[in-house]
Protein backbone atom coordinates (compact mmCIF):
# COMPACT_ATOMS: atom_id res chain seq x y z
CA UNK A 1 0.00 0.00 0.00
CA UNK A 2 2.82 2.30 -0.95
CA UNK A 3 2.68 4.49 -3.63
CA UNK A 4 5.88 5.95 -5.44
CA UNK A 5 4.85 9.35 -7.16
CA UNK A 6 7.69 10.84 -9.50
CA UNK A 7 6.86 13.98 -12.54
CA UNK A 8 5.32 11.62 -14.72
CA UNK A 9 3.95 9.11 -11.65
CA UNK A 10 6.27 6.16 -13.07
CA UNK A 11 7.21 3.45 -11.01
CA UNK A 12 10.45 2.64 -9.31
CA UNK A 13 12.79 1.66 -11.63
CA UNK A 14 14.26 -2.33 -12.08
CA UNK A 15 17.39 -2.27 -9.95
CA UNK A 16 19.87 -4.84 -9.42
CA UNK A 17 23.30 -4.91 -8.00
CA UNK A 18 25.97 -7.48 -8.89
CA UNK A 19 29.27 -8.63 -7.71
CA UNK A 20 32.17 -10.34 -8.97
CA UNK A 21 34.21 -11.57 -6.66
CA UNK A 22 37.91 -11.62 -8.14
CA UNK A 23 37.81 -8.11 -8.64
CA UNK A 24 35.50 -7.25 -6.28
CA UNK A 25 33.83 -5.10 -9.00
CA UNK A 26 29.89 -4.15 -8.49
CA UNK A 27 27.76 -4.55 -11.86
CA UNK A 28 24.33 -2.53 -11.90
CA UNK A 29 21.24 -3.52 -13.80
CA UNK A 30 18.79 -1.22 -14.50
CA UNK A 31 15.63 -1.42 -16.43
CA UNK A 32 11.93 -0.04 -16.96
CA UNK A 33 9.23 -2.56 -15.55
CA UNK A 34 7.32 -1.48 -18.73
CA UNK A 35 9.03 -0.60 -21.84
CA UNK A 36 11.68 -3.44 -20.19
CA UNK A 37 14.48 -1.80 -22.02
CA UNK A 38 17.77 -1.98 -20.00
CA UNK A 39 21.49 -1.40 -19.47
CA UNK A 40 23.97 -3.05 -17.51
CA UNK A 41 26.89 -0.89 -15.71
CA UNK A 42 30.36 -2.38 -15.64
CA UNK A 43 29.70 -5.57 -16.56
CA UNK A 44 32.89 -8.09 -16.07
CA UNK A 45 33.69 -10.50 -18.11
CA UNK A 46 33.68 -13.48 -16.03
CA UNK A 47 30.15 -12.64 -14.78
CA UNK A 48 28.43 -12.39 -18.56
CA UNK A 49 26.49 -15.40 -18.40
CA UNK A 50 24.73 -14.66 -15.02
CA UNK A 51 24.20 -11.06 -16.07
CA UNK A 52 22.43 -12.12 -19.77
CA UNK A 53 20.39 -15.12 -17.73
CA UNK A 54 19.21 -12.33 -14.96
CA UNK A 55 18.30 -10.22 -17.80
CA UNK A 56 16.50 -12.75 -19.88
CA UNK A 57 14.45 -14.10 -16.86
CA UNK A 58 13.55 -10.58 -16.23
CA UNK A 59 11.96 -10.51 -19.70
CA UNK A 60 14.02 -7.55 -20.61
CA UNK A 61 15.71 -5.98 -23.65
CA UNK A 62 19.40 -4.75 -22.96
CA UNK A 63 20.06 -2.05 -25.12
CA UNK A 64 23.64 -0.99 -23.76
CA UNK A 65 26.67 -2.19 -21.71
CA UNK A 66 27.90 1.00 -19.99
CA UNK A 67 31.76 1.29 -18.34
CA UNK A 68 32.40 4.06 -16.23
CA UNK A 69 35.78 4.05 -17.68
CA UNK A 70 38.66 2.11 -18.86
CA UNK A 71 39.43 -0.54 -16.16
CA UNK A 72 42.72 -1.69 -14.81
CA UNK A 73 41.91 -4.68 -13.11
CA UNK A 74 38.93 -6.44 -15.11
CA UNK A 75 38.18 -7.17 -18.61
CA UNK A 76 35.34 -5.37 -19.15
CA UNK A 77 31.74 -7.51 -20.09
CA UNK A 78 30.37 -5.31 -22.70
CA UNK A 79 32.36 -6.68 -25.78
CA UNK A 80 31.48 -10.49 -25.15
CA UNK A 81 27.75 -8.77 -24.50
CA UNK A 82 27.74 -7.19 -27.50
CA UNK A 83 28.25 -10.87 -29.11
CA UNK A 84 25.32 -12.46 -27.08
CA UNK A 85 22.93 -9.49 -26.71
CA UNK A 86 21.42 -8.61 -30.13
CA UNK A 87 21.48 -5.12 -31.05
CA UNK A 88 22.94 -3.83 -27.11
CA UNK A 89 25.53 -0.99 -27.80
CA UNK A 90 29.32 -0.62 -25.30
CA UNK A 91 29.06 2.75 -23.97
CA UNK A 92 32.18 4.49 -22.50
CA UNK A 93 33.61 8.26 -22.32
CA UNK A 94 34.87 9.56 -25.70
CA UNK A 95 37.73 11.42 -23.18
CA UNK A 96 38.54 7.13 -22.01
CA UNK A 97 40.62 7.12 -25.36
CA UNK A 98 38.88 3.17 -26.12
CA UNK A 99 36.94 1.93 -29.04
CA UNK A 100 33.19 1.71 -28.26
CA UNK A 101 29.88 1.68 -30.12
CA UNK A 102 28.69 5.15 -27.87
CA UNK A 103 31.54 7.45 -26.95
CA UNK A 104 29.66 9.93 -24.39
CA UNK A 105 30.21 13.65 -23.03
CA UNK A 106 30.04 15.52 -20.49
CA UNK A 107 26.09 16.28 -19.57
CA UNK A 108 25.10 13.46 -22.20
CA UNK A 109 22.06 11.61 -20.97
CA UNK A 110 21.33 7.83 -21.44
CA UNK A 111 17.87 6.55 -21.54
CA UNK A 112 16.44 3.40 -20.58
CA UNK A 113 12.51 3.62 -21.38
CA UNK A 114 11.32 6.15 -19.38
CA UNK A 115 14.47 6.95 -17.02
CA UNK A 116 18.08 8.45 -17.90
CA UNK A 117 21.33 8.54 -16.39
CA UNK A 118 23.03 11.95 -16.64
CA UNK A 119 26.90 11.72 -17.19
CA UNK A 120 29.12 13.47 -15.37
CA UNK A 121 32.38 13.75 -15.77
CA UNK A 122 34.22 13.17 -12.81
CA UNK A 123 38.04 12.53 -13.77
CA UNK A 124 40.95 11.99 -11.09
CA UNK A 125 41.30 8.37 -11.20
CA UNK A 126 42.09 7.74 -14.94
CA UNK A 127 41.35 11.01 -17.36
CA UNK A 128 38.24 8.97 -18.66
CA UNK A 129 36.23 8.46 -15.49
CA UNK A 130 32.50 9.61 -15.36
CA UNK A 131 29.85 9.04 -13.15
CA UNK A 132 26.19 8.34 -13.86
CA UNK A 133 23.56 10.32 -12.25
CA UNK A 134 19.88 9.20 -12.01
CA UNK A 135 17.18 11.30 -13.26
CA UNK A 136 15.54 12.02 -9.88
CA UNK A 137 19.18 12.05 -8.22
CA UNK A 138 18.04 9.14 -6.14
CA UNK A 139 21.35 6.84 -6.91
CA UNK A 140 24.98 8.03 -8.32
CA UNK A 141 26.78 5.24 -9.95
CA UNK A 142 30.71 6.87 -9.43
CA UNK A 143 32.53 3.71 -11.05
CA UNK A 144 36.13 4.35 -8.28
CA UNK A 145 35.75 8.03 -8.34
CA UNK A 146 33.97 7.65 -5.40
CA UNK A 147 34.04 4.74 -2.99
CA UNK A 148 32.51 3.71 0.26
CA UNK A 149 34.96 5.67 2.44
CA UNK A 150 37.51 5.61 -0.25
CA UNK A 151 38.36 6.56 -3.93
CA UNK A 152 40.18 5.22 -6.63
CA UNK A 153 44.19 4.70 -6.91
CA UNK A 154 45.08 7.87 -8.86
CA UNK A 155 49.05 6.60 -9.79
CA UNK A 156 48.20 5.07 -13.00
CA UNK A 157 46.00 5.65 -16.45
CA UNK A 158 46.94 9.47 -15.80
CA UNK A 159 45.45 9.58 -12.73
CA UNK A 160 45.97 12.96 -10.86
CA UNK A 161 44.56 13.46 -7.10
CA UNK A 162 44.36 17.19 -7.79
CA UNK A 163 42.03 16.74 -10.22
CA UNK A 164 39.94 13.94 -8.48
CA UNK A 165 39.78 16.03 -5.32
CA UNK A 166 38.42 18.50 -7.25
CA UNK A 167 36.06 16.02 -8.72
CA UNK A 168 34.52 14.63 -6.08
CA UNK A 169 33.98 18.06 -4.65
CA UNK A 170 32.69 19.76 -7.29
CA UNK A 171 30.58 17.01 -9.38
CA UNK A 172 29.23 14.54 -6.63
CA UNK A 173 29.50 16.61 -3.01
CA UNK A 174 27.17 18.86 -4.72
CA UNK A 175 24.38 16.17 -4.85
CA UNK A 176 21.90 15.99 -2.27
CA UNK A 177 22.91 13.97 0.71
CA UNK A 178 20.37 11.13 0.64
CA UNK A 179 21.44 10.03 -3.01
CA UNK A 180 22.74 7.04 -2.67
CA UNK A 181 26.02 5.76 -4.04
CA UNK A 182 27.23 2.85 -5.68
CA UNK A 183 30.60 2.25 -6.36
CA UNK A 184 32.29 0.06 -9.04
CA UNK A 185 34.52 -2.03 -6.02
CA UNK A 186 34.60 -2.64 -2.58
CA UNK A 187 36.76 -5.18 -0.69
CA UNK A 188 34.59 -5.11 2.70
CA UNK A 189 31.01 -6.49 1.80
CA UNK A 190 29.90 -2.51 1.51
CA UNK A 191 27.54 -2.28 -1.27
CA UNK A 192 26.58 1.20 -0.69
CA UNK A 193 26.62 4.38 0.78
CA UNK A 194 24.97 8.12 0.75
CA UNK A 195 26.90 11.43 -0.31
CA UNK A 196 26.00 12.76 2.67
CA UNK A 197 27.63 10.00 4.63
CA UNK A 198 30.84 9.93 2.23
CA UNK A 199 30.90 13.96 3.04
CA UNK A 200 31.04 13.15 6.75
CA UNK A 201 33.26 10.29 6.82
CA UNK A 202 35.47 9.43 3.93
CA UNK A 203 38.89 9.28 5.39
CA UNK A 204 40.44 10.73 2.61
CA UNK A 205 37.62 13.19 1.21
CA UNK A 206 37.15 15.31 4.46
CA UNK A 207 40.46 15.96 4.15
CA UNK A 208 42.06 19.65 2.82
CA UNK A 209 43.33 19.38 -1.12
CA UNK A 210 46.89 19.17 0.09
CA UNK A 211 46.28 16.77 2.38
CA UNK A 212 44.37 14.46 -0.08
CA UNK A 213 47.26 14.90 -2.45
CA UNK A 214 49.68 13.67 0.14
CA UNK A 215 47.52 10.87 1.22
CA UNK A 216 47.63 9.60 -2.37
CA UNK A 217 50.82 9.70 -2.90
CA UNK A 218 52.08 7.49 -0.20
CA UNK A 219 49.81 4.91 -0.41
CA UNK A 220 52.27 2.42 -1.71
CA UNK A 221 49.93 0.42 -3.54
CA UNK A 222 51.58 -2.81 -5.50
CA UNK A 223 51.22 -2.87 -9.35
CA UNK A 224 47.86 -4.12 -10.31
CA UNK A 225 47.59 -7.69 -11.20
CA UNK A 226 45.54 -7.53 -14.51
CA UNK A 227 46.66 -4.45 -15.47
CA UNK A 228 48.79 -5.18 -18.61
CA UNK A 229 46.42 -8.38 -19.70
CA UNK A 230 42.91 -5.91 -18.73
CA UNK A 231 44.07 -2.59 -20.31
CA UNK A 232 44.70 -3.50 -23.95
CA UNK A 233 41.30 -5.49 -24.07
CA UNK A 234 39.16 -2.62 -22.50
CA UNK A 235 40.89 0.08 -24.92
CA UNK A 236 38.99 -1.77 -27.59
CA UNK A 237 36.08 -2.85 -25.42
CA UNK A 238 33.56 -2.07 -28.02
CA UNK A 239 34.70 -3.96 -31.19
CA UNK B 1 11.34 15.53 -6.36
CA UNK B 2 10.03 12.28 -5.66
CA UNK B 3 7.54 11.34 -2.53
CA UNK B 4 7.65 7.91 -1.60
CA UNK B 5 3.87 8.15 0.45
CA UNK B 6 2.92 5.83 2.98
CA UNK B 7 0.23 5.15 5.26
CA UNK B 8 1.45 7.36 7.97
CA UNK B 9 3.77 9.75 4.97
CA UNK B 10 6.65 7.76 6.30
CA UNK B 11 9.96 8.16 4.29
CA UNK B 12 11.56 4.85 3.37
CA UNK B 13 13.85 3.41 6.15
CA UNK B 14 17.46 3.33 6.14
CA UNK B 15 18.50 0.25 4.40
CA UNK B 16 22.01 -0.93 3.74
CA UNK B 17 22.99 -5.04 2.68
CA UNK B 18 26.24 -6.37 3.64
CA UNK B 19 28.60 -9.47 2.73
CA UNK B 20 30.85 -11.36 4.84
CA UNK B 21 32.61 -13.08 1.96
CA UNK B 22 34.25 -16.10 3.73
CA UNK B 23 30.54 -17.64 4.29
CA UNK B 24 29.02 -15.26 1.37
CA UNK B 25 26.77 -14.51 4.49
CA UNK B 26 24.60 -11.41 4.09
CA UNK B 27 23.81 -8.95 6.91
CA UNK B 28 21.10 -6.38 6.73
CA UNK B 29 20.83 -3.24 8.17
CA UNK B 30 17.69 -1.83 8.65
CA UNK B 31 17.07 1.88 10.76
CA UNK B 32 14.50 4.76 11.10
CA UNK B 33 16.08 8.18 9.98
CA UNK B 34 14.23 9.92 12.19
CA UNK B 35 13.80 8.07 15.33
CA UNK B 36 17.47 6.34 14.93
CA UNK B 37 16.54 2.96 16.07
CA UNK B 38 18.00 0.31 14.19
CA UNK B 39 18.45 -3.46 14.06
CA UNK B 40 20.99 -5.94 11.74
CA UNK B 41 19.59 -9.02 10.37
CA UNK B 42 22.51 -12.23 10.30
CA UNK B 43 25.44 -10.16 11.60
CA UNK B 44 28.64 -12.64 11.23
CA UNK B 45 31.20 -12.46 13.90
CA UNK B 46 34.26 -11.54 11.60
CA UNK B 47 32.28 -8.42 10.19
CA UNK B 48 31.08 -7.10 13.84
CA UNK B 49 33.49 -4.07 13.52
CA UNK B 50 32.29 -3.01 10.27
CA UNK B 51 29.16 -3.54 11.62
CA UNK B 52 29.51 -1.35 14.14
CA UNK B 53 31.45 1.27 12.87
CA UNK B 54 28.56 1.71 9.90
CA UNK B 55 26.03 2.14 12.80
CA UNK B 56 28.20 4.75 14.90
CA UNK B 57 28.41 6.86 11.32
CA UNK B 58 25.28 6.80 10.88
CA UNK B 59 24.08 7.54 14.47
CA UNK B 60 22.01 4.95 14.73
CA UNK B 61 21.10 2.56 18.21
CA UNK B 62 21.28 -0.81 17.44
CA UNK B 63 18.76 -2.26 19.66
CA UNK B 64 18.47 -5.66 18.15
CA UNK B 65 20.97 -8.32 16.83
CA UNK B 66 18.28 -10.98 14.83
CA UNK B 67 19.01 -14.34 13.35
CA UNK B 68 16.65 -15.98 11.22
CA UNK B 69 18.31 -19.59 12.34
CA UNK B 70 20.93 -21.04 13.97
CA UNK B 71 23.64 -20.91 11.28
CA UNK B 72 25.92 -23.93 10.71
CA UNK B 73 28.62 -22.07 8.27
CA UNK B 74 29.09 -18.93 10.23
CA UNK B 75 29.16 -17.53 14.06
CA UNK B 76 26.09 -15.12 14.66
CA UNK B 77 27.95 -12.13 15.10
CA UNK B 78 24.99 -11.16 17.99
CA UNK B 79 27.15 -12.38 21.12
CA UNK B 80 30.18 -9.77 19.92
CA UNK B 81 27.30 -7.25 19.12
CA UNK B 82 25.59 -7.78 23.09
CA UNK B 83 29.17 -6.76 24.38
CA UNK B 84 29.90 -4.38 22.01
CA UNK B 85 26.57 -2.62 21.45
CA UNK B 86 24.89 -1.12 25.13
CA UNK B 87 21.39 -2.59 25.30
CA UNK B 88 21.33 -4.28 22.08
CA UNK B 89 19.10 -7.55 22.79
CA UNK B 90 19.89 -10.77 20.40
CA UNK B 91 17.10 -12.06 18.92
CA UNK B 92 15.98 -15.65 17.27
CA UNK B 93 13.07 -17.58 16.82
CA UNK B 94 12.02 -19.59 19.99
CA UNK B 95 11.54 -22.83 17.75
CA UNK B 96 15.56 -22.57 17.06
CA UNK B 97 16.20 -24.29 20.44
CA UNK B 98 18.99 -21.43 21.31
CA UNK B 99 19.71 -19.21 24.08
CA UNK B 100 18.73 -15.27 23.27
CA UNK B 101 17.25 -12.10 24.84
CA UNK B 102 14.61 -12.26 22.91
CA UNK B 103 12.79 -15.50 21.52
CA UNK B 104 9.89 -14.82 18.67
CA UNK B 105 6.85 -17.04 18.04
CA UNK B 106 5.27 -16.79 14.40
CA UNK B 107 3.22 -13.66 13.88
CA UNK B 108 5.17 -11.48 16.17
CA UNK B 109 6.32 -8.08 15.45
CA UNK B 110 9.59 -6.57 15.54
CA UNK B 111 9.68 -2.49 15.87
CA UNK B 112 12.83 -0.17 14.82
CA UNK B 113 11.20 3.47 14.80
CA UNK B 114 7.95 3.63 12.99
CA UNK B 115 8.87 0.69 11.03
CA UNK B 116 8.40 -3.15 12.38
CA UNK B 117 8.95 -6.84 10.61
CA UNK B 118 6.28 -9.65 10.95
CA UNK B 119 8.39 -13.23 11.85
CA UNK B 120 6.87 -15.64 9.53
CA UNK B 121 8.04 -19.21 10.26
CA UNK B 122 9.48 -21.28 7.53
CA UNK B 123 10.88 -24.23 9.26
CA UNK B 124 12.49 -26.90 6.65
CA UNK B 125 15.94 -25.92 6.35
CA UNK B 126 15.99 -26.28 9.82
CA UNK B 127 13.21 -26.84 12.09
CA UNK B 128 13.70 -22.87 13.86
CA UNK B 129 13.77 -20.99 10.34
CA UNK B 130 12.55 -18.02 10.14
CA UNK B 131 11.32 -15.15 7.42
CA UNK B 132 11.46 -11.64 8.43
CA UNK B 133 8.35 -9.63 6.70
CA UNK B 134 9.05 -5.94 6.40
CA UNK B 135 5.62 -3.79 7.50
CA UNK B 136 4.68 -2.41 4.07
CA UNK B 137 5.97 -6.13 2.10
CA UNK B 138 8.27 -4.37 0.41
CA UNK B 139 11.05 -6.61 1.32
CA UNK B 140 11.32 -10.32 2.91
CA UNK B 141 14.30 -11.69 4.72
CA UNK B 142 14.14 -14.79 4.12
CA UNK B 143 17.48 -16.97 5.39
CA UNK B 144 17.98 -19.90 4.14
CA UNK B 145 14.18 -20.91 3.79
CA UNK B 146 14.44 -19.53 0.23
CA UNK B 147 17.37 -18.32 -2.04
CA UNK B 148 18.21 -16.27 -4.91
CA UNK B 149 17.06 -19.28 -7.85
CA UNK B 150 17.78 -21.74 -4.75
CA UNK B 151 17.03 -22.81 -1.51
CA UNK B 152 18.64 -24.02 2.02
CA UNK B 153 19.72 -27.78 2.31
CA UNK B 154 17.55 -29.77 4.05
CA UNK B 155 20.08 -32.57 5.06
CA UNK B 156 20.88 -31.49 8.70
CA UNK B 157 19.42 -29.59 11.68
CA UNK B 158 16.05 -31.31 11.72
CA UNK B 159 15.82 -30.44 8.11
CA UNK B 160 12.86 -31.61 5.97
CA UNK B 161 12.08 -30.80 2.08
CA UNK B 162 8.45 -31.44 2.94
CA UNK B 163 8.82 -28.61 5.25
CA UNK B 164 10.43 -26.55 3.21
CA UNK B 165 8.05 -26.70 0.19
CA UNK B 166 4.66 -26.58 2.14
CA UNK B 167 7.10 -23.22 3.83
CA UNK B 168 7.70 -21.24 0.62
CA UNK B 169 4.71 -21.87 -0.99
CA UNK B 170 2.53 -20.87 1.70
CA UNK B 171 4.38 -18.25 3.52
CA UNK B 172 6.57 -17.06 0.85
CA UNK B 173 4.68 -17.11 -2.52
CA UNK B 174 1.80 -15.49 -1.56
CA UNK B 175 3.66 -12.33 -0.64
CA UNK B 176 3.34 -10.01 -3.49
CA UNK B 177 5.44 -10.10 -6.94
CA UNK B 178 7.34 -7.26 -6.38
CA UNK B 179 8.13 -7.89 -2.86
CA UNK B 180 12.34 -8.11 -2.79
CA UNK B 181 13.80 -11.40 -1.44
CA UNK B 182 16.96 -11.07 0.33
CA UNK B 183 18.55 -13.97 1.23
CA UNK B 184 20.91 -14.78 4.00
CA UNK B 185 23.30 -16.05 1.34
CA UNK B 186 24.56 -15.77 -2.14
CA UNK B 187 27.51 -17.48 -3.91
CA UNK B 188 27.22 -15.94 -7.39
CA UNK B 189 27.48 -11.92 -6.25
CA UNK B 190 23.32 -12.10 -6.82
CA UNK B 191 22.05 -9.86 -3.66
CA UNK B 192 18.21 -9.51 -4.28
CA UNK B 193 15.57 -11.55 -6.08
CA UNK B 194 11.83 -10.85 -6.04
CA UNK B 195 8.78 -13.51 -5.13
CA UNK B 196 7.70 -12.87 -8.74
CA UNK B 197 10.66 -14.26 -10.01
CA UNK B 198 11.31 -16.85 -7.86
CA UNK B 199 7.75 -18.03 -8.47
CA UNK B 200 8.82 -18.16 -12.21
CA UNK B 201 12.73 -19.19 -11.81
CA UNK B 202 13.72 -20.48 -8.99
CA UNK B 203 14.92 -24.17 -10.46
CA UNK B 204 13.74 -26.08 -7.29
CA UNK B 205 10.76 -24.52 -6.09
CA UNK B 206 8.39 -24.79 -9.29
CA UNK B 207 8.43 -27.92 -9.80
CA UNK B 208 6.22 -30.49 -7.86
CA UNK B 209 6.74 -31.48 -4.20
CA UNK B 210 7.68 -35.04 -5.37
CA UNK B 211 10.25 -33.53 -7.84
CA UNK B 212 11.57 -31.03 -5.24
CA UNK B 213 11.54 -33.58 -2.52
CA UNK B 214 14.01 -35.85 -4.75
CA UNK B 215 16.51 -33.26 -5.67
CA UNK B 216 16.80 -32.01 -2.48
CA UNK B 217 17.53 -35.82 -1.41
CA UNK B 218 20.08 -36.47 -4.30
CA UNK B 219 22.16 -32.93 -3.64
CA UNK B 220 25.00 -35.22 -2.27
CA UNK B 221 26.38 -31.70 -0.33
CA UNK B 222 29.68 -32.15 1.36
CA UNK B 223 29.66 -32.12 5.59
CA UNK B 224 29.58 -28.21 6.29
CA UNK B 225 33.40 -27.01 7.15
CA UNK B 226 32.06 -24.98 10.35
CA UNK B 227 29.51 -26.97 11.71
CA UNK B 228 31.21 -28.51 14.56
CA UNK B 229 32.40 -25.03 15.54
CA UNK B 230 29.46 -22.81 14.97
CA UNK B 231 26.58 -24.99 15.74
CA UNK B 232 27.26 -25.19 19.74
CA UNK B 233 28.37 -21.41 19.43
CA UNK B 234 25.21 -19.59 17.84
CA UNK B 235 23.14 -22.34 20.06
CA UNK B 236 24.37 -19.71 22.83
CA UNK B 237 24.43 -16.67 20.47
CA UNK B 238 22.91 -14.53 23.04
CA UNK B 239 24.59 -15.16 26.04
FE1 LIG C 1 39.56 1.55 -12.06
FE1 LIG D 1 21.70 -22.06 7.39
Amino acid sequence: YFILMGPEHRPRPIFRQLFEAESCTYTYLLGDPETKEALLIDPVDLTVERDVSLIEELGLTCVMGVNTHCHADHVTGTGLLRQRVQGLKSVIARAAGAKADVLLEEGQKISFGRYHLEVRATPGHTDGCVSYVMDDRSMVFTGDALLVRGCGRTDFQQGSAHSLFKSVHSRLFTLPGDCLVYPAHDYKGRMSSSIREEKQHNPRLTKSEEEFVSIMKNLNLPYPKKIDDALPKNLVCGS
